[in-house]
């Protein structure tokens, strides 16, 4: 049974990623598409000469950016970490990089050890949009009541039944989720939208958003997303906000890693 | 004389520009090229039916940023200045933007009314490069001394001839120019070396942060930076950094413009 590399007996790696979402159809391997995960892996396949699949905390969709994703592989690979972070950053694309790799314990593992993941919103508010800014922000001219967005956004908050900001991730699942923190700020010219939940619906962060923005606006009271909430009907939310305003910000694991 | 439009004799308008540099051959019109003159000439002569030039008050180069570049042309126009932004705003591609308009005296000119152009440099200084900032910002990975870069930089300020650090922007030009302020200071994982001055020879700034970035990493001293400014020559100096870290922040007039 002795295999020539180590397959499952491998060593567990954690990798830290940055990604620039614009030029991707999102996190998840695609067959014709540029995705993060096709990257990665393509650079660990380069690197090791192993055919790996990597598994990812948080499979972020088309567009949306992350300053710290975390995904897990086995590798049979001898490589120092050190060595095998600056290796992949030599071989990834100038819109992905590794900021992190570690070796961890066999049982640890991107998705499953998660506990929580933290969302950015951005939205820049402002009269006229900015070119230097536009690929990570969503420009909104319109002026933003941000104590009435963070009032609604208390709303939201703790373990609800979210059916009516997303469908499950697969047919049948479960859509309680946990929100542990959320909150509506202005910083500058931006207003920050920040969530921090156990795990997400399909583009929850986005229907959130963009009902927190009609309550922002002053075309719905905290009182409204309540009920918009109790409802459970994915017709009641306001539509998803653009995805190149959300960025995966903070991957939380209950225990030490390694 | 009286022509069917008012050419010469129509109102000056100034626009302040904000622009990403990165798909750009530079400010200035060239034939095959993408320029942000062309951009911005080509929205304003959809929208006016004139064709115009625009002047600029610093001609940046391929791959520069501007958040505010300063332009000025002539119309016949009568349209009110604030339709004018809107309007060209919806025209211009999303990488140029008007962040302002303003209808300005006669004698207005954005090149020779304006007394002082202020440029920022910015350099992250982490070990690993970062994907949502590569468009704005210099990797380097190795530490730099900020307080050496700083004393360097102060041997620059004040009015030389800077004949080591670029050409004069038209044959036989001087090379004289009036560094007012310059400062190196780091804010979190960027190091920001900010330049104002009356004006500059070509690529005087990524010159100039090229030797500064060496005395940054201990290869030169202050007074060797003294040396390269008194030789003139410039063989002296370090290679110009690159383009992309560059902004054009700001453009300073003397007087009330309207």
């Amino acid at each position: 049974m002795a295999e020539e590399s180590g397959g499952e007996t491998g060593r567990n790696i954690l990798l830290v990623l940055e990604y620039d979402g614009t030029r991707f159809a999102g996190f998840q391997w695609q067959t014709n598409e540029p995705t993060v995960q096709g990257e990665i892996e393509a650079a660990i396949q380069r690197l090791t000469r192993e055919s790996v699949r990597v598994t990812a905390a948080g499979r972020t969709d088309a567009g949306v950016h992350a300053q710290r994703q975390v995904v897990t592989f086995v590798t049979g690979s001898r490589l120092p970490v050190d060595q095998m972070q600056r290796a992949l950053n030599a071989l990834l694309p100038a819109d992905v990089a590794v900021i992190k790799a570690q070796e961890v314990a066999e049982g640890v593992h991107a998705r499953f050890s998660a506990v929580h993941r933290a969302y950015r919103y951005t939205i820049l508010n402002t009269p006229v949009r900015s070119p230097l800014r536009r690929l990570t922000s969503y420009h909104m001219g319109a002026a933003l009541n941000v104590d009435a967005m963070d009032e609604a956004a208390q709303v939201l908050a703790g373990t609800h039944d979210f059916a009516a900001f997303g469908g499950p991730m697969r047919e049948g699942g479960s859509t309680v989720r946990e929100i542990k923190r959320i909150s509506c700020r202005r910083e500058g010219d931006l207003v920050l939208i920040d969530i921090e939940a156990n795990a997400y619906l399909s583009r929850m962060v986005r229907h959130i958003v963009g009902t927190l923005v009609a309550a922002g606006r002053g075309a719905l009271s905290a009182a409204d997303v309540a009920a918009i909430l109790a409802s459970r009907d994915r017709n009641q939310a306001r539509p998803a906000a653009p995805a190149h305003g959300l960025c995966l910000m903070d991957i939380g694991y209950s225990k030490e890693l390694t």
